[in-house]
């Protein structure tokens, strides 16, 4: 007898990286945070902000920031659905389309937190290796045909896209079959977006975060993008409330200010570019990246003892236990002054 | 061929009390807020907050929160699991102790987010009627003996209690049978808390908010008590980061100003007195209530058209289709300007 269930007894936990204390001292280039505050529109909003309104529940449909959303993407709004990040649209998801006789695919390696979300459903995993350099396996998640197929795109840890065009196909091909969720919690990086894929395809969810181009991780802010229909069962299976009327104000401000959003976009792709360029200089290989980070693998493939080196200096980079991944390390790109101070350590 | 699980696509979504516009206008007795503000320590939180510490990704163990928790309650930091108001931690106690072949019991009439709970998980429900008056089904609790027993103590929306004695007895008989679950949303307004008996049974888990004593409803902040080990399986179930900064900082602020929680209780609590003898006075039956709010019976049982009325005259109280409260309406307590303008409008 057990007060759980068994598949939570026997699973391991979600393991983050490290949130290190002082974080003045260290340089912290392991959870793809961007190294860019928010839009002081973000401040602005704080600042008008009566703590007496919180008195209050929040609206539910978290309509001021899905009417930025709206407004900014030109979606309509009865295609949006907020949430407490998009850890809980991944959970939504999961509680609405998965349980033990259903299936779940996903490209491999990729954010583990799909998986977890398989294992507490207790629903049959199809891990499908990447080919080779990390191109994306569109013939093998057509083959899985699975319930839900999560696309992190890019993807996470190796920076790596399919196109919109391998998205479309694989939507059509899961047409009647199962959901297609494209997470892209890090298109503000990259050249290309499948959120006008939900309007065609009635299977297709696509995710986005605030925390990455955005700047407001702290903050907890998402939303899904998808056919009334699909969102329609997904709110049956969020919290009452699940986001405060502070992030519903603050995101909306955020969002809102696009231009300053892009100008620190530009600034980390620039700075990615150069990062690869001077890692690839050092006899690192870098896969090519559309995200804030790179994966990337040193000259000898002693990733480990470079992480814990770095970590002992005050340097935080990603290291995945992972097998494919056990060579190499994730990187997030700081600011120029972080990029510099980590290659000084390793070359 | 559905996208989502049968179950899922057949059942209604919870709906929470109208959230009209127009606050100022209006008098809104519906969804039991706090008619007082924060405490004037929320907003010195908020105003000393920096918009650009939101970069990073908060504490996944939501320390600072945490720790006041602890210090206030004298209970060890191990005990206790923030999160995202408690309906997030319903949601994650339902993924880790609920599926198809495991029950839920609770008595009836009650919050109808269990139910909810128990049908996106698929799991058998045992509604446990209470007894005459009310009074709690103690022993229908533990015939039922369920894998998870849901008991709001203080009930929503009747108000009554169970007595820590019949409690603690529920829990010994529910050892090695299933969790008891002791909901503590409006424990601020009542004479006793079971949150001492996790300390002693580990299959105990007593949740709280800060919605309602606190006046934070806006802000999504609750937490759980219970022992470490069933905590270690809850915590396998959440979001990755499901606590953001301004929720830690301004939730440590209000809990460290017990004083100014107190004082609101007590107006509110003496608010909760006069109109239930108010309208006691005009024939309504009340029955006797610990929490900020009461369920009260007209004189001719025609609650949904005094419902109705009061609407369209801007005051929103509640009104539920339950068998059982259809001659009944929950009445929160608001100020006593608001109780007055009630009490003249159904006078």
């Amino acid at each position: 007898m057990s007060y759980f269930r068994d598949n939570i007894e026997a699973m391991q936990a979600y393991v983050p990286g490290e949130q290190p204390a002082g974080l003045a001292r260290i340089i912290k280039l392991n959870t793809n945070e961007n190294p860019y505050p928010p839009s002081p529109a973000v401040a602005r909003a704080l600042a008008e902000f009566s703590a007496d309104a919180l008195r209050v529940y929040p609206d539910p449909r978290v309509g001021t920031f899905v009417r930025a959303v709206s407004d900014v993407l030109g979606v309509d709004r009865e295609m949006i659905q907020a949430a407490n990040g998009s850890d809980n649209l991944l959970v939504m998801i999961a509680r609405a389309a998965l349980q033990a006789g259903r299936s779940v695919a996903y490209p491999g390696p990729t954010f583990p937190f799909y998986e977890t979300q398989a294992r507490i459903a207790d629903a049959k995993i199809l891990e499908v290796p990447f080919e080779p350099e990390y191109s994306f396996p569109l013939q093998g998640l057509i083959d899985a045909a699975a319930s839900v197929t999560f696309v992190a795109n890019p993807n996470s840890p190796t920076g790596t896209t399919a196109s919109v065009q391998q998205l479309e196909t694989l939507a059509e091909s899961l047409r009647g079959v199962g959901l297609l969720v494209v997470d892209e919690a890090y298109v503000d990086f990259a050249d290309a977006t499948a959120v006008k894929l939900p309007s065609r395809y009635e299977n297709v969810i696509v995710l986005r975060t605030l925390s990455k181009g955005y700047s407001l991780a702290g903050l907890r802010l998402g939303y899904a993008v998808a056919q009334p229909g699909a969102l329609e069962q997904l709110w049956k299976t969020k919290e009452i409330y699940n986001v405060g009327m502070l992030a519903d104000q603050l995101g909306a401000a955020a969002f809102r200010d696009q231009e300053y959003m892009q100008a620190n976009v530009a600034k980390i792709k620039a700075s990615r570019e150069k990062l690869s360029t001077d890692l690839q200089a050092l006899g690192w290989t870098v896969w090519p990246s559309q995200a804030n980070f790179i994966l990337a693998r040193p000259p000898a493939g002693d990733a480990k003892g470079i992480y814990e080196t770095l970590q002992a200096d005050g340097i935080f980079v990603r290291y995945f236990q992972h097998p494919d991944l056990a060579d190499k390390l994730r990187i997030t790109i700081g600011t120029e002054e972080q990029n510099a101070e980590f290659l000084k350590r390793i070359g």
